[in-house]
């Protein structure tokens, strides 16, 4: 059995990791922290989580978790780097942004904060399609944001090919609200996001930095992204609509694309112009991507969809350390998603 | 006071404007029609009307509404050509695609069907911000698509002043479901579309020709879409994002657009970064506006939310009825949105 | 033109105010003030409000509005009060509570607050249709709650016929998620309340003493209710299910509804077993009331549907005043519901 | 391993059936029919089901389950009862409404249609956690409808311990829209429904004759409902709130419940004024149950909350299959609900 904590595990994403790992047949949980709820059982505040371990407060849960095999670190921006810092032994699994990047500069840019000494840290950027063979042998692996999950796998096979006639890349994204964790704010209620959608960082989002470093990496030059995501009425999903420039035919792309996911269990390529809704991925930890062409214009259009909270966030995150610790990859992931 | 009929009152389109025309001081309601409630009052299908008038069938109501001063066609694409064809004396002003493209061939080979003797029709398109002078005196008003409203507004200064650096532009747009009209389909139904977004007829809308018509008319040249529209969970509105190359600054573009819609009642340009929600427009005729730029691309990204059944139908169908009897253009139409 | 000031105008009610009163014919607004955001325009931060008048602090509303006709308090429950004690000259119409009690006594029980003098106010309950006469006299206007105004009307007639065999009525209520008001919390947040329905406060809420003097009243004895109000996911609407103990037959007591409200504007009483959808009132001011009856137990089920924002708050709040300044009872309240 | 068909696989309790079904690790998935799409495999029509089977016609699907060791009949009322007839060996779990009666002129004066020799068959009543014993050895069992599973739950102790005062018992329901099925109807589309709630056969739903049967069976004596059954704005779930006469204590009735349920898995108490939202349970085979009491009426207001598709459908279902074949009650079932 493997020894898995979860820091933060009040937020979405740690009430995620719970659900998730309940029902992993090779993990014993040992211990749950959050800041807000310390002190009482986690279905005291949470019934529906059927989960009666106390919850500890950060400051010690760190110092329990020393005796974990693995811990998943579902706090804020900023505090996961901290944890790190003081989490010698378990290998980490880090929901946040902290260990995302390359260059610790441009995290620094982008997010405000000093990484000291960043070089020291093994990490690997778990994108697990991308980079399982680094994840298997890796400390700490940094789990890609949501949307750089629904872009980058959308993206691979293309990138990789060379398929591309214009560096600059389009991506047109939608996000149902949990993406933006729990809030304690108007901007998030039900009144002024129901029957409303709405665009926000336009071109100016933190996870373009993210998405650039990899699919530049995939492409082997530099890839420029032009990024818009958007909040829609929704409680989970993200649908990415992706436009491309190549001169590679519909179907050529279909099949690379078929053949580059062949052995993956999560990623299903539809023949073109079949299009799928993010209901298809609810709770699951599947993505769809999905294919059309523009003729005239030689654009491609790539569509994913997701669950942010499973295959964007807290699924993936279990995907990861299902290859860290060698088990079959699907453990507590073969769930269907919920339809309607 | 006008004599106002609505052929087609029964569908979403047709509700819309009559809650609309009820609240209009200068029309008296003559005629209203359906093919499928007709000859029991409005008020016994639809209580919350508060329309006591019988329906008539389709063929009584045209012949009856040769004596309106104007009839609102609200029914499916195709029939609006036929019944054009027998109403004679009053003006017509059709909410489909019959009468909106320039080429009838191009109507044919989207909509499948030949127009007879389409020259004979004294026709405009009814986009009122920049046909208003056209619109004035014509017989039959094409009222415009919902997409291409959103669309045709948000990018009209920018062609009009030749600001484009390539002429193909992409547009990812998101509609509420009400711009499918009444469905008998389990596809809409709330359970296979709440909580769920999802792309449709990528590269391939019907409103894809009447965009390319009039956006190509502004620019003067051929201007070619890549278009995406997709189903989101809520009823009303439309979010069309729009990513078009331009040299132009980003404050250069804020205020031609401020300039060009400055004494307009409807179309409101926000600053730069300031981003809308649809929920701003629900229930009112009004546009926002607003951009934003990654200056790294030379990419503007133009973002426009409508209700897509007042701007996007019906209430742009009383605008151009109020422009077409020289009355105020708002009459009717001042309504703030409904909010939340 | 009547002189109108709106304090608390960046409250739901206060904007819904607002959106009513603008498109009244004989109404100036001439102050509007927030304790939140004073000192820029309303739509500064509601650009789809198109209302640029400043929004002042309340202590200097509190002044300016000395010159005005009427004043609209939307501000927390025991603010109205503070506020009423320095307005001495104009009409009050207040949106909250403070005013609702003909015993002070019961408010102080249920809102923990002392309303010091309370006898010195000249006050009338303002349900509109039961309290007209008084209304039109009256210098503060306590307007009514949500849950209350649903409630009562549907129970009027029976009880002044004391058509009554048991003095216990259950009422069963479900109300969109606009009635808590706009909240800085989590638990008021789009994830936590989107798909998912839950009662709260059961048999303890604030509406139940301001129902039960109401509904004594009317009833000429101590009437009691055993309420649940239950929070639907939806923004706006409250759907009231009333189960009561009477020997009258179905058919009677649809007769003896028809003519009790025979001459209202807003007051529409269905059919037996036809049965409305809060979706049938949203954005107006009307109220749909229907019945049906389960002979075996005598039980007669009475329902009524309303927009909690409009007649609900601030469009019956409109109602007042229109009666108080002896005005059409019926200006700025025509609109037809928003349908879809 | 157990052999295991479905008959009615693309409704919605039939899809959600193999969603369950799927993780079951001792089931062995043999045929899956449906009327309307037969011939293709349910990935084809469902591609986020994973499922290659190919789905069989009813015919030929009745055929094949003959040696299946247990077939779940999710087809419409009056069909299942002559599948029943055809399907002489397997066990057969059936999630209409045909063997719910004990007395099938019951059945026939509410659903339409005679059911000859009903008596032959050797049928038990599925709630679970009442009828355990029987189902172990039954042939046949009936599953429960969705509203009667959450209210017999609700009231079963109370019940049992015949702690009434009165044998009317007022139970107000709201359920999610999945409740009604796949519905190619106008009627159910998302338009119509969101955002609206309302109600429908109030006093006169076909779940009525079902409640009475089994809570007069708990009481000993005839027990009346006044039943009102209403559409929420959601996808899933079921609140019940049940309104009944009593003398017991609230702290009674609360130490009797908890003692009642203690060994169930599946149904939880809560604490006396804690109330859960439908939210806590979907996608999961939970049910919360919770109550508070109107002292001065007498009037305990029971609160229960579950998923329609799953407690109220095809988890029990499985539920009862698990008994039916002496394995843990809880195989497959497992699952926490999804949040948020």
């Amino acid at each position: 059995m493997i020894k898995v904590s979860i820091v933060g595990v009040t937020g979405y994403t740690g009430l995620e990791l719970l659900r998730i790992l309940k029902r992993h047949p090779y993990v014993n949980l040992e211990v749950i922290s959050s800041k807000s709820h310390a002190g009482k059982s986690l279905s005291y505040h949470f019934p529906f989580s059927f989960e009666e371990k106390m919850i500890e407060d950060l400051e010690r849960s760190i110092e329990l978790a020393q005796e974990s095999d693995v811990v998943f670190l579902a706090v804020p921006t900023g505090v996961s780097y901290e944890i790190a810092n003081k989490l010698s032994k378990p290998k980490i699994i880090d929901l946040g942004a902290d260990f995302r990047f390359n260059d610790p500069k441009v995290y620094e840019q982008w997010y405000g904060k000093k990484l000291e000494n960043y070089e020291k840290f093994d990490r690997v950027y778990g994108l697990t399609e991308i980079y399982r063979e680094q994840i298997r042998n890796a400390r700490i692996v940094a789990n890609p944001g949501c949307y750089p999950t629904s872009v980058i796998l959308a993206l691979a096979p293309l990138l990789k090919e060379k398929l591309l006639l214009d560096q600059t890349i389009t991506v047109d994204s939608k996000s149902g609200v949990s993406g933006a964790g729990r809030k304690d704010s108007a901007e998030y209620s039900f009144c002024e996001l129901n029957e409303g959608m709405k665009p926000y960082s336009v071109v100016n989002h933190r996870h373009v930095p993210e998405m650039e470093q990899e699919l530049s990496k995939l492409f082997g030059e530099k890839v420029q992204l032009v990024f818009t995501p958007q909040l829609a009425p929704m409680t989970r999903g993200i649908l990415s609509t992706i436009y491309v420039k190549t001169k590679a035919s519909l179907l050529d792309v279909y099949h690379l694309y078929k053949k580059f996911y062949e052995k993956e269990k999560f990623v299903h390529v539809l023949e073109p112009n079949v299009f799928p809704s993010t209901k298809w991925t609810v709770g699951s930890n599947h993505v769809f991507i999905s294919m059309t062409k523009d003729e005239r214009t030689d654009t491609l259009v790539l569509i994913s969809v997701l669950d942010n909270l499973v295959k964007g966030a807290s699924g993936q995150a279990v995907q990861n350390m299902n290859v860290m610790f060698s088990l079959e990859e699907d453990l507590g992931l073969v769930e269907n998603p919920i339809f309607p």
